[in-house]
């Protein structure tokens, strides 16, 4: 009942049924409610257990002077396609005049619970995660304090029961392959995301599926997993460019990616595109500027998180979504890392 | 005296001298002081003015239970350099659990007053500016209740009153200029960033200072001001190596600057470093992986937001700092994009 939150019982439990039920006030049914920490660890399961089996969700009447806020999770900031999340983010929160609460995992792909303690305390909008998924229980904690929640770019089969925004990163897959086949390239290196990211195992099957049209078999070797970062595509590059039989493409899996193989090519005297054709992923801004510019994958990372954010809101406010998993396209950008393969097959 | 703070006048004025001088209620007076929108603007600006002229100063106690902020402002957000900023503030933050709410201005150096409104209503710890700065009234509308506020990276000569971070620039341009003029260089330009930006001047005085000392003219035409972004480098870069008596050496005014120059020569056949010399600023993490990698000044950015975010959460615990201004140490980094010039003058 505190700040700028009424609550009203919804269904056919109410804070009451509650409290008899557990055996405690209406005070301490309250409290776990809003995140407070004086609450005993036991009699708090035990609240949350009989909120669960009551499927109590609290119905939430904000005052107009109220401080609304969103709270923006991503597992990791690193490089410019954080930047183009936040920017996405921010554009529509500002308008919307909600602020923005940041917070990163430290590379971790599930918040700690200490986070979501937090965020029950101060009681946001709602939450947005950037590569990182809660836990089924967390899940159901937003739920009943009716904190909608939505995922960016989900990292793996998450619960249909949470919006998400994507993009088509099977298609993405597809397109950057179908082009090295087309410029006449055979063997066609893939280094894709972490392997237990959804979007990374999509791109790794456009990649196989525009061989398979292709009638041009895929060599397993050639296809790998790694961190999104300049590193491992820099490490990728080195061992798949040292290979006898190295490939003459590689797909990345981002352009900080793509930016650590051209560093390989270079030290190895290869020459981009000339020796060796490089592909990215995400289209930063900086993928136009480095040399040579790169040709890359386009993601709508700004409006796909401004999607996101503006679904959060309308979840906020009560509204139905009329679908709950958005992808929005992808598209190739051709620039100056790919060209015809120097022999060809 | 709602959420958790409790209002203890200080001083001699209390809210009760402000309310009778202004003829209000005392309800009145600290809807003012909690930034609600509900008070006639009339009203508002003559409590304002009583809260000045009394030197009145909020004395807050925060409740164990209290969601804690701080507010982190960018003027804009672009590029590795904000990255970096972020990253050191949210190692404090998530460290101290507090929670951190972002900005950013679209480019302005002043934040708006709609933006200090939301501020005064959700009464942060404290506020972190990020290269822009309050309005002296807006500041004291933060000093009036108690928030602190501190600079990283002042634009112009800010108030005394206000602490900042930042780190040793004019040492940075110094470090830059002596490496290119003890290579050989005699025609070295500079492109540092914008002219109203206290750093960008403090390096170009750094820039000019290596000249005098090695006893070398400085060619005014060679000295110029841009934003730091990829495509003022680029735009400037071109510029000055179309001219015929172009320079053997380009000191950029930061990483993103210096990409720009490097394409600039690369889109005009000049070898970097064979024909053309390049350093950067800031010394992000891109700056190793680009070709050539970047000599570049080393900014300890990480540092810097992090020491800001201390001083901030020390001034919020009520503390003294010791001294409230600090400038981090920057070192020149040596790596592929500098060398002699092809013909020594």
């Amino acid at each position: 009942m505190t700040r700028s939150q009424r609550i009203v019982s919804t269904r056919t439990a109410t804070i009451a049924t509650i409290a008899d039920e557990v055996g405690v006030s209406l005070t301490t049914v309250s409290k776990v409610l809003n995140g407070r920490s004086d609450v005993a660890p036991e009699t708090r399961a035990k609240v949350e257990a009989s909120l669960e089996r009551h499927r109590y969700r609290r119905r939430v009447k904000r005052q107009p002077t109220a401080v609304e806020q969103i709270d923006l999770v991503f597992h990791e900031l690193d490089s410019g396609w954080a930047t183009e999340i936040i920017r996405g983010v921010e554009a529509v929160t500002s308008t919307a005049k909600v602020d923005l609460v940041f917070s990163q995992m430290g590379g971790r792909h599930r918040p700690s619970q200490q986070w979501l303690e937090r965020v029950l305390l101060r009681r946001p909008l709602g939450v947005l995660l950037v590569l990182c998924q809660l836990t089924e229980a967390q899940r159901q904690q937003l739920q009943r304090r009716s904190i909608p929640l939505v995922v960016i770019d989900t990292d793996s089969a998450t619960s249909a029961a949470v919006p998400t925004v994507g993009s088509n990163n099977w298609n993405g897959g597809l397109l950057a392959t179908r082009h090295l086949l087309e410029l006449g390239h055979r063997r066609i290196a893939c280094i894709s995301g972490p392997e237990d990211v959804l979007c990374s195992r999509a791109r790794a099957a456009g990649f196989r599926f525009a061989h398979d049209e292709a009638g041009i078999p895929v060599d397993p070797a050639l296809v790998r997993y790694g961190m999104f970062s300049t590193h491992a595509g820099y490490q990728h590059g080195m061992e798949l460019l040292n290979r006898p039989d190295r490939p003459s493409a590689i797909f990345a899996g981002s352009d900080m990616q793509a930016i650590g193989v051209l560093r390989a090519a270079r030290q190895l005297g290869l020459d981009v595109p000339a020796d060796l054709s490089v592909i990215g992923y995400d289209d930063l801004p900086m993928a136009t500027w480095i040399g040579p510019a790169l040709t890359t994958v386009n993601q709508p990372l700004r409006d796909m998180a401004g999607t996101a954010t503006q679904m959060l809101l309308d979840l906020a406010r009560g509204a139905e979504l009329s679908t709950s998993r958005i992808d929005l396209v992808t598209e190739l950008v051709v620039r100056e890392s790919t060209a015809p393969p120097r022999h060809r097959d």
